[in-house]
């Protein structure tokens, strides 16, 4: 894939409902923030963000927990992806 | 459990009403926020978030009381777990 | 009592009416944030909150006046607490 | 009087409206704000509040101008004041 | 005038609809934020304001826009004056 | 002109539509903050404002591209000038 | 094009849906957010920007994901531009 967020930005692709079951772990759909599992497929370089020093703490690859309604969706090559800031992301999964 | 939060996010495990009046303690249902007592299954790293210096100060196993609106719900293995920020913990119980 | 509270954060045990009236200190019922009298009973470690460096001022045993709206209430060996923040704290009278 | 105001907190003690005239000054009752006259009874030590260093620029016996709306009033031996921050003073008058 | 405006206070006595003809500055009653022109009459110390140094700029006698809604009027003397933050002085006029 | 603006303010007249079409520029009505186009007749002396160093970026004379609801509207010796915010400014037109 | 953005801005033309279909990426118009992409013809000089460091991340050429309804538009020689925050870039599509 080829894009590349800025900042602090990092690009998921959600992982299916299927894949969830299997690696264990249900997200209840009454969960008011909404949390679902994703794959982390590309990461910002961090840096000075709003003047703030921001250290990267994922990787490509990363199974993540993030909220549902963080970020924005853009469709590439026929695949959803989310770019969403790295606060966004809750829990990484292993 | 193999969930690890990012920043100063806490994994917490909710303690059942049962528990907590083994304790002595018990919590209104009236309070405006709905403190709850839970106990910790995880604890990330702490560090820079947002711009500032983060010490962790709580510890896996510790009890904490939280407040029950803060946080994202997430089921894993049939277990329910929320996932928050360190600063909605209220107080550590011994 | 041990209910050890994080960062900023103190717990406060409310003074009785009758006890507030033997100190000679009234505190009127329509006063728009109902502040009230209450006595420490534990405090927080202080140190970096939110980023910031806070020195806590108060100690166990201290008569403070609160606002009666901050903090969160729970119960413990049936006996009723508040944890709030410090900075809801107004003032100590002696 | 033995209230000793938390941080950058201030206590005061309103002028009557017949102390105000006679003073010269006449607060006009429609302002948006509906400043009052006030005598400096307490005064916090300052220091870091919030984060921020804080110095007392006002003390015990000052006349002040305040907004009316701001602080939390108590009741002490009979008598009326008013906790609020130093910076909800607006000047001092000689 | 003995009031001593706080921090970056300033007090302003606003000019005249006749005076402010004569010196051929006409403000329209239709802006929205409605500016007005008023002399300083009085200058806070600036300095440490909010945790931030302030340095005052205006000194007494100066002619500045303001707006309108900005501040706290006070009558003195029979005179009406306004108290308000520095920062809400648009410009100095000459 | 002899207005001064304070802090990072600068003082700005519009340029009519005629002139604009002339250069070659044309501002759709419809655009949700309704920028205009507008020459730099006064520029305040920046420096810290709100506790932060703003260098001044525009000189007299540069044409720049505002915020149309950014600022204050004054009138002078029959000209309409809007004071604004260095940040309200977007671009610089050459 | 002559349009030099001020700060952290930066000014875009956005990419025709045909051209985004030839790049293989396309943008859902239920996007909550509506991303869209853009080609960046102008880059702001970064620097201190109310307060903080800013070090610009893009230049002029990069195809750009940004967020619709961030920034001002602008019609320059019958060519629609957008003028909008570094920070409202989300990545760049190499």
């Amino acid at each position: 894939m080829n894009i590349k967020p800025l900042g602090d930005r990092v690009v998921i692709k959600k992982i299916e409902a299927e894949e969830t079951t299997k690696s264990g772990i249900v997200l209840p759909g009454t969960a008011k923030e909404k949390p679902q599992m994703a794959e982390v497929v590309a990461v910002g370089p961090g840096g000075i963000v709003e003047g703030k020093e921001v250290a990267m703490q994922v990787k490509v690859g990363d199974k993540v927990i993030f909220s549902k309604y963080a970020g924005t969706e853009v469709k590439f090559d026929e695949v959803e992806y989310t770019i969403l800031k790295q606060d966004d992301l809750l829990a990484v999964v292993e």
